[in-house]
């Protein structure tokens, strides 16, 4: 397809919930993401696709009966990180609009239905637990606990779903027939416009509350203290060294400080580890070794810690078959890991998923700077429309 | 004086601004600290003593005419750190109306007229600035600058006080005799219940801006990071080590992270350094040794600092003459110097002051544990009382 097709329909979102700093602030069921699910809406009506909500809040636009047998499913999310960037998420929705498009030009009739979907609370970035929308629609996660996530407001999941979710859809396994997500790469390493994913490294995120003892920062002995700020500094550093010796990723790249004052040795400080690797037992050993470092630097500056898995995400082995059909169908498209979680990674436990990757020329995503050469969305909409074709 | 009378006035004013920490969130011309200074307007009414206002937000409660020729000042401020103590400036204002009541009792006339002041915003904890309402009303601060400080939510001071502040007053060392302010101990180095200040520690706030490169903490190869948490967790363990090292204060409490997402390597990460020591070129030096190696780990990190110096006070020699005399009419009461700012320090580079301290049993200050027992309270009372009828 033209650039010039992807760039117009880029064009219509391209402004919603973008901040100063050039990035979004794109928050589950917040003002701009409930702005990017009435466009859904509208894109789907302007195609005459019904729109179905699983309850879960997770968005479906329909071409054929709505979950029936089979039915393909594509597309992606429109949440973002603090000041993330815009492709992240909303390139797999807006191609798999136009890859319909395409599809529908070329005279394709789906022989199982087809849908475009918009996936709730991806990055986690509101109610803290990335990917809760396809955890609530395959039953990865109990709807109670789900509605009583909350964001830093202190508003529940369910208060801004407006309800229970409605937790896993019965007989996911036989509705769905294959899951294709389409993403932006995010680590530099496809040097071709369009690849298919093998595979998703196991990742997690661990809680660590570093206490001490709040106190003036004036006049207060140095060896008289109990501040935890020293232990969570020493920790980022143990963090990152260890990911480094294990061939690892480990960012502490989240803090909360208690009471936060220039003047006053904080009470608390609590700070988020995000880990990942290519196997579980290096990622569980790195966990355990930053653990094991923190608390006995704790013990060194009187201060204590605890540590809380809050997320977890287990290595995910994407269809082989299907990724090798994909990739032959793509002209050998190159097949490449990634360390980034997603929705698909999530329903891959339960029905044949598949990823295509638009190549990122610097890597840099969850930033103001993640950006993608049109052509190369383009060649994207191209690849997703052929995958989508040979699959219905 | 009774502890129960200490203990009655004491309870009046406990519970305004207490959060559930125990702390108290008392912040400059906000809700609590308009709630105190009301309190304040209607002690002075009791005490049939007109209030005045010095344009500063500075109030004073006058027994004689006000700002007559060489008037003694007494009081502190309402306004807390975060989650702070309770004693910590509420205590010499409280004190002061209390040992007016003494004096009355006593039936002393005073020579020259005695105000109780409240000064605002000495704790810099809403407008980041310490000491404001004392820097305004001595003329070391420029108005204007001091108009467009801004709080966390963009309010001005400026808009906060309802008017650009006023500035220095005119004659202020004609008109001011002298100032005594009682505080709370903050650092476990007295061991009877009441003390004379000797001097302040010089002492400042420095920003370290650290800037990196914002990217997906999944994705991103380790040796791809420009990671600024780590430039700052360095930076946060060597102003420990070197404060250490010269026996001086260090402390890095406050932190603010961009974007602070669990999933995304900061672009920013913003840390005060808090810095004191017993002379000015230890402290210098000691800014200069962390800024040095900050700016050596920036350069591993491939980050950048960005060192800016936010506030400064000299070292305070209080009146050594005055400090002499007041011990001496307090059977001798220990002269011991303090690291903690105060506005006391600031006002004594124009007029004779001194401060009274109050023991502090734990040392604790800053922190929702801040404590002073009602009998030490209640000699504190007893000891202005005294002071204040030698010097009116």
């Amino acid at each position: 397809m033209s650039e010039k097709i992807f760039s117009a329909l880029w064009a219509e979102i391209e402004a919603i919930g973008r901040a100063s700093s050039g990035g979004y602030l794109r928050y589950a069921l917040d003002e701009p993401e409930l702005v990017l699910r009435d466009w859904f809406r509208n894109q789907a009506d302007r195609r005459d696709m019904p729109v179905t909500d699983d309850g879960n809040g997770n968005l479906f636009a329909w071409w054929g009966a709505a979950w029936g047998r089979g039915a393909v499913l594509t597309g992606s999310h429109f949440d973002s990180v603090p000041h993330g960037g815009g492709y992240d998420g909303p390139l797999g929705i807006v191609s798999a609009f136009l890859a319909i498009d395409q599809m529908r030009a070329a005279g394709h009739t789906p022989s199982v239905p087809l849908a475009v979907v918009a996936f709730v609370e991806e990055e986690g970035g509101r109610f803290g637990l990335p990917c809760l929308g396809s955890r609530l629609l395959s039953g990865a996660i109990d709807p109670a606990k789900a509605a009583a996530l909350t964001d830093q407001d202190g508003v529940t999941f369910g208060e801004a779903l407006g309800a229970t979710p409605a937790g896993p859809l019965p007989g996911l396994q036989s509705r769905i027939g294959a899951l294709v997500e389409l993403h932006i790469e995010q680590g530099r390493q496809l040097e071709v416009p369009v690849g298919v994913a093998s595979a998703i490294w196991p990742h997690g995120r661990w809680r660590f509350d570093f206490t001490g003892h709040g106190d003036h920062a004036g006049t207060t002995k140095m060896s008289d203290r109990r501040d935890p700020m020293l232990t969570f500094a020493y920790t980022v550093l143990a963090a990152n060294k260890e990911a480094r010796l294990s061939g690892a990723h480990a960012t502490m790249a989240r803090v909360v400080v208690e009471p936060n004052a220039t003047n006053a040795i904080p009470s608390l400080v609590r700070g988020w580890l995000d880990a990942r690797a290519a196997d579980t037992a290096t990622m569980d050993s790195l966990v355990e070794a930053v653990t094991k470092r923190a608390t006995e630097r704790a013990g060194r500056d009187g201060t204590e810690v605890a540590v809380t898995s809050e997320s977890l995400s287990s290595e995910v082995t994407f269809d082989t078959a299907l990724a090798n059909r994909l990739s032959g169908l793509l002209g050998d498209a190159p097949i490449l890991p990634t360390s980034a979680g997603h929705d698909a990674g999530v329903l891959s436990a339960l029905v044949p998923t598949a990823m295509l990757f638009v190549r990122n020329p610097t890597g840099i995503s969850h930033s103001p700077a993640e950006f993608a050469e049109p052509a190369d969305c383009a060649a994207g909409v191209d690849a997703l429309a052929r995958v989508l074709s040979e699959l219905t």
